[in-house]
C-alpha cells in the first residue's frame, strides 16, 4: 500500500494547518445551535458538528492519500481490522459533553500508523489554541516550543485524572487509587487529560477507551518517556476498547503494586 | 466603623487594579521554586506566595481603610467574629494543589461586607486572566462583559462540580447527587468552580467550605440569580465551615429532593 508522497515533518506541518482550520470551523459553528443526539446511552452525546468535523478530516486524508484507511469514532470512515499500510485513527471532537454544556475543554485528536508503527500524533485543545504533536522520531512539542519528559513523581505526589463513571461506581479499584493518590480530577475529556498528563500537571490517566480515545495520547506518552499499558492484565489491543492507564514510570509501578495487591486479599 | 470613602463602583475598579498587580506577581514569581507546606493533613498545602499575597491584599486594604477587619485564609488578618462594619474575606491563592502542581487551574478571590451587607465580590482565574466580579446592586461581569443568569436545567441535564475528598468518601449523599446528574467533574478549585457555575457551564458546585472559599462566590452567585444554600440542613454561617451548595434553582430542587428522600429511606 501506498507510503504517503511527504515525510514526517512535512506531514506534521500539514496536520497542523488542517488543525487550525477545523478550530476555526468548530469556534465559529459553535455559535449556532447544536444539533445533539445520544447514542449508546443519555450521556454518550453525538452533535452534528462531530459528524462534519469526522468528514472533514477524512476528506483532507483521502485526498492526500487515497490508500489510506481511517478509523474513526462517528463512523465515516472504513472497517479497520488491521493496521496493515497507512491508517489514520481520528476522534473529531473528545469530550463531547464538555463541548455540549461547557463549550470549553474538549479536544480534537488525530494518530497516523504505517504497518502499525507510529508516525504522528495530534491532540488539540480548541479553546484554548494548544496542539500538543509529535511522535517516536521526531519528539513532542507543544505548538512551537519542544516538549520534555515530565519530573517523575510517586503516586502519593501525584494528581491523577479519572473517567468520572468509572470512578464512581469503583470499576478497576479506581477509588482505591484515588485515595492513595495526592489528589485526583475529573475533566470528562481524554483528550484534555493526556495534554495534562504530557505536561506533568498530572501524574497519570486512567479510563476505558475506545481506539479514538487514546491512540494519539499514546504515541505522544510513549514518545515523551510515559508509559501507556493496560490496568486490568489484557494486552493492549489498538483496535478495540481497552482499560488504559497513561503515566510517569513510578506512577505506574506504584498503581501496578496497588492493584496486584488488592486483587490477591 | 468607618465607610470606605469611595462608592462601590470605584472600589470594583481599585481592586480590578489590585488584582491585576497580584496577577502578574503570581505569574513571574511562580517560575521560582516555591516552599511548600503541609497545614492540616498531607494533601492541604500552603506556600510562600499564598502568604506573600495575603500580605499585600491586607496592606492594600488597610491602606483604603484602616478600620476594616480582615478575614482570611493564611491568618495574617483579623479574629473576626461578627461582620459588624466593613469586612472583608480574602483567599489569596484558592487551589493550591493545582497552583502547586499544575500551575493553572487556580484563584484569587475577595469578598467586602458592610454590617453584614454584600457589597462586592472578586473571583480571578490567575491563568486565564479572567475576573469574575460584581454584587447585589451593580450586576455581575466577567472582565468587561456584562453576566446574565445562566439557562435553567434540570440536574439530569447538568454537569456538577463536586469536592473531590468528599465525593470519594461519599459524605452527604455526593455519590447518589453524582449519578443522579449528566455528569461530574472534580477541578480542585473552589474559585474556578464557582467561575464555571456562573458561566453557566456548571449547573452546580457542592464542597464543604471555609469563609474564604465561598464568600466570594455566594455574593456572585446570588447576584446573579443562582442559589447559595447549606447541603446538611444547617443554618448558612459565613463565619465558619459550611456543606455548601451553589446551582441554579431547578438543579437546586432536585437535589435538595434527592437528599431529603434518601435521608428518609
Amino acid at each position: 500500500m501506498d507510503k504517503l508522497p511527504i515525510n514526517n515533518a512535512q506531514l506534521d506541518t500539514l496536520v497542523l494547518e488542517w488543525m487550525d482550520e477545523i478550530r476555526q470551523f468548530i469556534l465559529k459553528e459553535i455559535k449556532n445551535p447544536l444539533t445533539i443526539k445520544t447514542k449508546s446511552n443519555a450521556r454518550d452525546l453525538v452533535t452534528n458538528l462531530d459528524r462534519t468535523v469526522e468528514q472533514m478530516y477524512i476528506a483532507k486524508i483521502k485526498q492526500l492519500n487515497p490508500a489510506a484507511r481511517i478509523l474513526s469514532e462517528e463512523g465515516f470512515g472504513d472497517e479497520v481490522n488491521n493496521l496493515d499500510g497507512p491508517v489514520w485513527i481520528i476522534d473529531p471532537i473528545d469530550g463531547t459533553m464538555n463541548f455540549v454544556k461547557q463549550h470549553d475543554e474538549y479536544a480534537s485528536m488525530l494518530a497516523y500508523f504505517y504497518d502499525g508503527e507510529a508516525q504522528g500524533a495530534w491532540i488539540m485543545d480548541v479553546v484554548k489554541n494548544e496542539v500538543v504533536h509529535g511522535g517516536p522520531t521526531q519528539g513532542v512539542r507543544l505548538n512551537k516550543a519542544t516538549m520534555e519528559e515530565p519530573t517523575e513523581n510517586k503516586l502519593d505526589q501525584s494528581i491523577i485524572s479519572f473517567s468520572g463513571t468509572h470512578l464512581l461506581y469503583d470499576h478497576y479499584q479506581y477509588q482505591n487509587i484515588a485515595r492513595m493518590a495526592l489528589g485526583y480530577r475529573v475533566y470528562g475529556s481524554a483528550g484534555i487529560s493526556f495534554i495534562r498528563l504530557l505536561k506533568g500537571q498530572c501524574g497519570g490517566f486512567t479510563s476505558v477507551l475506545k481506539p479514538w480515545d487514546f491512540a494519539a495520547g499514546l504515541v505522544l506518552c510513549r514518545s515523551l518517556g510515559l508509559q501507556v499499558e493496560t490496568l486490568d492484565g489484557q494486552p493492549l489491543d489498538m483496535l478495540s476498547s481497552n482499560v488504559i492507564l497513561a503515566s510517569q514510570k513510578q506512577v505506574m509501578a506504584d498503581i501496578k503494586m496497588l492493584t496486584n495487591t488488592s486483587s490477591n486479599l
